[in-house]
Order: C-alpha cells, then sequence, then structure tokens
C-alpha cells in the first residue's frame, strides 16, 4: 500500500496572549496549580478582528507560500472546526475565498475552483476526521494532493473553572503520497458514544420573559397592551414572528471531570478497537505520544493507568514495584499518586509525551488543532535538540467531546527535519504581544473597537448591510510591521 | 475497481403538511404560478417537537430495521446537515444516540461504539460530500460498510419569498460493495466559489442599542445609571458579560435569483471538471438527471441552456430549429421560452427529469436531503410503472449555496425493484395529515405546545436543566397509532 500523509505543516497563532501567572493573581488562584500542575504558561487570544476564518485562511496562505504549492493542483480542502461562523455556508469557504482573492495576481483568479471544500464538526476531533476522509481519498487516486485545516478559538465564561485553558489558533497540513514529515497508515481505533460532557448549544428565552423581567428591572410594570404591541411590531429585536429567541454563545455548557472521564473511556474503547485490526505494544510500537491537549498536561494525567497495564504487557511491573511498593487496595488512589510520580513514570513522560506539552504551554486550548500542534511541537523540540527521529513512530491519541476518541500511528520521514526547521515555531511564540487582564477582560467582553495586534494575517473588516446579504462576513489581509 | 455504492435507502418526511393552495390563498399568490410553475403541492412541515436529529435517527431506525442490517457492522454514520443543533457536538450523535438506545435490546448496549460517527456541513451539499468520502473509505478497505444520512429542515420567513419553498425531512443510504441499487463511480467534477448566495449568519444586536429601543417602544427613557444597573447584573439575558446578543435564527438570509445563477454557473464549471477526467455526452450517457432540488422544477428550469449545448453535442439541433425556427440574437430571450416549450425539451424534461420531481411536489425542499429524495422518486415512479430500469445510468447535479456544485454517475444495479418497492414512497407521501395555514402560522411561530401528528418516529422531549448540562436536548420515541 502507498505511503500517505503530512508533507508540510503551518500554523497560526494570534499575537495577542495573556501571561496565567496574570489571570491566577486577578483570580486568586496559586499560579503554581495552573503552571506545576496543568502545565499552562500563556494563553493565546483572538484579537477583536480574529475569528475560525481568518486564522483558517491565515495558516492557509502560509502553507502555500512557505511550501511553494500550487493551489490549483489541490483536490481538497477540508476545515475541522467548532467554532463555525455560519450554519449552513462552511466556514472553509470563507478562508478560500480570502486567499483565493490574494492568490489572484500569482496564480490567476479562483485558484480553488475545482477543490472541494467542506468543514467537519465534532467538537475538538473534526480535524482528524477531515485527515482521514483526505488520507483515504488520497489512497483512491494517484498524485492526489489535499489540504485540511483545524481551526478554532476556545473561549469560556469569565471567571468561570474553563478560563484559564482558552486558547486560540490554526494549523494546515498539506496531504500528498510519499510525504516528506509523517507517513500515516491506515488503521484507525475508534470509540464513540453519545454524550453531554462538553457542548456549544443554542440558549432559548421566552420573548415575553424577557421583556416582563426588563420592565421590572426598570421598575415599570409593563402593560399588557404595550407589551403586545412591541412583540406585534416589526422592531427587528422584539417584532413579531417567534415567541423566543436563540441566543449563540461562543462559551460552551460543560462538566469537567466528566469530560476527562469521557476522554479516558472513548481513548480506552479506541485503544481496544485499533487492537482487533492490528497488532499493538504501545511501549514497543510507540516512541512518540500525541494527544488531543485542552490544556498541556491533559495527556500525562490521563493515561496514568493506562501505563500501567502497558507495563504489565511488557513485563516491566517488577522494576516500578521495587521503586513504590505493590498497590495496596485499601489505599490504591495513594498509591497511584506514587506511581505518577515514579521515576519510571516520569521518565516515560519527559521521553514520549512532554515534548509535545511544550507549544500547548505557550497557546492554551486550540480545540481542533491542538493536537496537530502538538505533533509539531515535538518535532520542533527534536529538531531544537538536534536529535534524529526519522524512523520513529508516533501514537495518536485523539478525543472530541460529544464524544469521540480515534487512535491511530504515523512514522515520522525522512524530510521532517527540513519541513519543521523553516517554521521556527518557539521563536515565532516567542515574539507575541502581552497584554494586562483588563485588556483581556475587555476584549472577552467585546468591549476593544480597535485591533490590538499587527502582523500579517487576515482580519475580519465588516458584516455586509444589504438586506440580501445581510450578516455577511468580509475580511482583508493586514500586511505586517515587521 | 470494485463497485461500491447504495445497498439500501430509507426516507423519514414528517407528518404535517400543508397544502400549497392554501399558502397561496394566504399570501394572495396564484397558485398556478406556484403549482405549475414551480411545480409544487405540498409542503412538509415539522412537528413542534420535530428537528434535524430527530429525523435523522427515524430515518437511521427505519434503515436499520426494514433491511435487517446489524448496526454492530456498521463502520461509519455520516450526517449532512445545515440544521445542526449545536455548533461543537455533532447532530449525527444525538441521532446515533437515540437509536443505540432503541436497539439495545436487539443487540446489546451501545452497538455504535466504535462506529465513526461526524457531522459534514455545505449547506445542501454536505451529505454528497458524505456520500462521496464514505465511498473512498469503502474502496479503501475490504467489506466496509457505511452510513449516509441527510437531514434538515427548510424554514423561511413568513410572507418571504423564500416561504413556498419551505420542506423539511431525512434520507439515509447504506453504503456497501455490490450495492443492490446503485453503483457510484469515483469521478467527480467539482466547482467552487465563496459566495453568499444563501447563508445562515449569527445575527448580531448591541445590547445598548436594544435596551435603548425597548425603553423608547414602552414610552419611557431610560436612565443612564438603570441602563448600567441592568447590563451590570447577573440578569440572564441582559447580564454583565458581552455588549452583544448572537441570535441564531434557522432562517437563512438569501437572494434567491443570484443563488440560481450559482448554481447554474458551479454547474457549468463542475461538468467541465468532470469532463476533464472522464468522456462524458450527457445526453448519450445518462438516462436519468438527478438535481438537488430546492423547489420541484428547479433542475429543468435551470438545465434548458446545458440541454442546448447537449443538442449540439449530439448534432441534433436541426430537429429542434426545425420545430421553433433558428435563435434571433434579437429575442434571444424570447427563443428560449419557445426553447422550453419545444416538443424535444419537453421530452427530455419528462423522460430523464420529471420522475426525480414527483417527491419534491409532494415534499417541498430537503435541503441535503433533496438530491436523494429525487432519485428515490424517479426509482419509484420507475417501480410503479413496471419500467425496469437496470443497467441505467445516472446524472447527479448537486450544489451547495455558499457555493460548490459536484458532478458525478451511478448505474442502477440489478437489485433495484425489490429495495425501492418496499419503501412504498408515493403511498406514504399520501398518508399524511394536513394542517390549516393558522396551525402553520403558529406552528412556525412557535406557539403549539403540544405535538400535532402522531406515527411512529422519534421526537423531542426536554432541554437539560442542571447546570452543568443546560441546554442538552433529550429525545424519546414515539410510537405510532397505525
Amino acid at each position: 500500500m502507498k505511503k500517505v500523509g503530512i508533507e508540510a505543516i503551518s500554523f497560526y497563532v494570534p499575537q495577542l496572549f495573556l501571561e496565567i501567572a496574570d489571570l491566577a493573581e486577578a483570580r486568586n488562584i496559586a499560579f503554581a496549580k495552573l503552571n506545576k500542575g496543568l502545565g499552562l504558561n500563556k494563553m493565546a487570544l483572538c484579537d477583536q478582528n480574529e475569528d475560525a476564518a481568518s486564522m483558517a485562511a491565515t495558516a492557509l496562505l502560509k502553507l502555500i507560500d512557505e511550501n511553494n504549492i500550487d493551489p490549483r493542483a489541490i483536490g481538497r480542502i477540508y476545515l475541522g472546526t467548532e467554532s463555525a461562523l455560519d450554519a449552513a455556508k462552511p466556514t472553509a469557504t470563507y478562508a478560500t475565498g480570502m486567499v483565493e482573492e490574494k492568490l489572484t495576481d500569482k496564480f490567476g483568479a479562483r485558484c480553488f475552483k475545482n477543490c472541494d471544500v467542506v468543514d467537519l464538526t465534532f467538537a475538538c476531533i473534526g480535524a482528524v476526521d477531515a485527515l482521514h476522509n483526505s488520507l483515504d481519498w488520497i489512497r483512491a487516486g494517484e498524485n492526489r494532493q489535499a489540504i485540511v485545516i483545524a481551526s478554532d478559538l476556545a473561549k469560556y465564561e469569565l471567571n468561570s473553572t474553563g478560563e484559564y485553558t482558552q486558547g486560540a489558533g490554526a494549523i494546515a497540513l498539506h496531504l500528498t503520497e510519499n510525504p516528506q514529515i509523517l507517513s500515516i497508515s491506515d488503521t484507525v481505533g475508534v470509540g464513540q458514544e453519545s454524550v453531554g460532557d462538553f457542548f456549544k448549544p443554542r440558549r432559548s428565552f421566552a420573548k415575553d420573559q424577557v421583556l416582563k423581567s426588563t420592565a421590572q428591572s426598570l421598575k415599570q410594570l409593563i402593560s399588557a397592551s404595550e407589551k403586545d404591541e412591541l412583540l406585534n411590531s416589526d422592531d427587528s429585536f422584539w417584532g413579531k414572528e417567534n415567541t423566543e429567541f436563540e441566543l449563540f454563545k461562543e462559551e460552551p455548557v460543560f462538566d469537567g471531570p466528566y469530560s476527562n472521564e469521557c476522554y479516558q473511556n472513548r481513548i480506552a474503547e479506541a485503544l481496544e478497537h485499533y487492537k482487533n485490526q492490528a497488532e499493538l505494544n504501545v511501549l514497543k510500537d510507540w516512541q512518540h505520544l500525541i494527544f488531543h491537549l485542552p490544556y498541556a498536561f491533559q495527556g500525562r494525567r490521563m493515561i496514568l493507568k493506562n501505563w500501567l497495564q502497558w507495563q504489565k504487557e511488557t513485563d516491566n511491573l517488577a522494576q516500578l514495584y521495587s521503586e513504590i511498593g505493590e498497590p495496596n487496595t485499601d489505599s490504591y488512589s495513594d498509591w497511584l499518586k506514587l506511581a505518577a510520580k515514579s521515576a519510571a513514570y516520569q521518565n516515560f513522560v519527559t521521553e514520549r509525551i512532554a515534548p509535545g506539552e511544550k507549544a500547548s504551554a505557550e497557546i492554551g486550548n486550540m480545540y481542533t488543532a491542538s493536537i496537530f500542534m502538538s505533533l509539531l511541537s515535538m518535532l520542533a523540540n527534536a529538531a531544537a535538540q538536534g536529535r534524529d527521529v526519522q524512523g520513529e513512530t508516533v501514537g495518536f491519541l485523539s478525543y472530541g467531546s460529544g464524544s469521540k476518541a480515534k487512535v491511530f500511528q504515523g512514522e515520522i520521514a525522512a524530510g521532517w527535519k527540513a519541513q519543521i526547521d523553516k517554521l521556527d515555531l518557539f521563536k515565532q511564540l516567542d515574539s507575541r504581544h502581552a497584554i494586562s487582564t483588563a485588556e483581556y477582560e475587555a476584549l472577552h467582553r467585546r468591549q476593544i473597537t480597535v485591533p490590538i495586534s499587527q502582523g500579517e494575517s487576515f482580519r475580519f473588516s465588516h458584516l455586509s448591510q444589504e438586506e440580501l446579504k445581510k450578516g455577511y462576513r468580509n475580511y482583508q489581509f493586514q500586511r505586517g510591521e515587521k
């Protein structure tokens, strides 16, 4: 079977960030809890004119420019996102539309005219689905080229328990035959169950009730006739059609501990499903473990019990027991804490998981893009350390709330270093613009009206106002100052 | 290359409908304009507890039950929809969750535990994308089985120009190797451009402005301090976070004539792209033309100019000229009207397009499901007429606003008739429940609180109210009375 996988990668992370130390202070949380406990250092934040489409477009343009890709040869551009800007028009088309226009001088009008474009939605795993489908499509033809984009912003309520796990950014992957960075095999383990651990529902409000409570807040009881007049008017907000509002909110409804449990269970099911299809001994076969990371230390925290199982499979438990003693069923949870701190586990984390966490610590949750940023982080770290990882095997443990896990495997290819070096990941992350907690809060509440950040990137410009196009999103390219 | 395609089909159309004659009367539109002009007869309407998830689940359950499918053997269930109920959790999981529970007695718990599930979004073409990706996946393995679901409700503003093109319903397709109904070849022509012909944006309102105008409507000018108090409160609607609302509306923003033009242009581009990859002479190669139908006569209206081109390619123009004369550049549009009414074109429509329109006339726009309902309509019509269509070729002309067209081809397989007969399509459509215009309007405004319709199907029951699960959708199976 032919080799297919990742030929090139690009990324876009917003220029703005908040120091987790600043947030911790403002929220009266011990910084160590967030930094040592969860691995958090900085949180990337969209500027007031950035969104999932603008970030996707910037990553896509960078991918094409930096790799001299002929966009007319790209057969499909698939976007995974849970920050879609429209319920019918794919956010992917906003992105391809922007890039197409920017590339007109070089490649002529409409370089994506025959390109298959679509959005896939499954919380944080949608881009993994885009990846697998695109690899199948490449396998089914000759010399096909695809691009997969993951673009999201993770926004949580101010003062909520999710607040410190925010983040944003986009990754674009160029997929081809005989790829330079990573070939990906076609065995995929799936674990899936419909649950509500994290979701973004419409929020319904009865107009009648809202109006009544508003009038009461204004110390004035609204009369029945006044209410009827307003609700039967042409007022674009209150007016006649429908008896209720449905509000869209970027911020999810979620249950953190339950979501962790779902992540863990789905991964176990996906691993089992994988093993039904192919041989797998994780400790022997996977030199690197790349996770979906809602926060930097999610993977190392979650995988401990699996690791104990893997130690057993490889007859390594004796060594652990000699270090921390055998488990005692009376205080198993205490023993697990010892196991987590054991040299054996810490070595495992340091060698196979930690390199993939580094970028996450500086960015925060990128939802669909997190797992691909983790791959990039691991590769950039190896390059920085001068390690040659060609031929090493990467195990992917992906998860999307709602819920689904997919487990699959890749092999690092011969051209990986040149492709990764040119991205200069950690240097790029070091040259962003810090904002204060006050600025962050104003941005969160949409009280900032002028963009704060510079830098070459696509930005939202305005909504169309014409009757038949009302609400259509318009973007422009912002030339950087560097 | 192995044959892959559609093994079985199921459909679910809501039990409620409005006679287009009744709507025409209420809106003071000539019924002939809608009926003779656009081909409309009835409009399917979701009951107050039906949505894209409940319809998808009902179609999925029917597919499994009616075809004795072992759900544990299904490797993926992909949903195309533009009526998604959540921005992160795929609507597909709500559907698979309902069906899984219903099948527990027969197949044990969690029959979709290892099933890959996801939503694809690209207006009306998302399910076609789900189809193509699933066929590639089947081609890439051995004996793989997939299900693709298309589920949507087309809801437009009351009194708008889109009102009479509403509709609703779901289709589920069982995809396998060596299928009984239709094998689908792997050549796909694509035409794509980012435009705003039809979309479902978030509607932004500044809280400040809304509150001011509300107070004015109430004949009371709100004081600055009162306003600040409300906007800084914990009120779940007005309260502190964010300065604006984003409303979700099921009803799209659209420009009908422009959207027709986009549909036409994308189809032309997709046909050209198809011909770059494979030989195609439409009149010789395609015995049936199956379109995405926003209204029944969309295909026959749109394809006239292409047909003239095809007549030219097959040296048939002389016959047409002898009937209606040669085109005169001064009054080309008049000549086109003659061409549309010519016996040659009418025969073409009657033979190759009209059978696919019949179900659409009785249902209205099903968005993603429309093109598959058109296929079913054509096959059910052939079965009813006792025509054997085995071996005949079907050309598909699909479209999604925003915008993308895909053109592809299928061949009717040996088992088609038995598979189609058992669905009893037209009889099922004849046994629905008519509602009055007044009931329809109340339903549209969400003023109906008790379901009107009976019949075996999944129905929405309630939103979860617990803090960490607020807004999660719960469903139940409604046993029919028949």
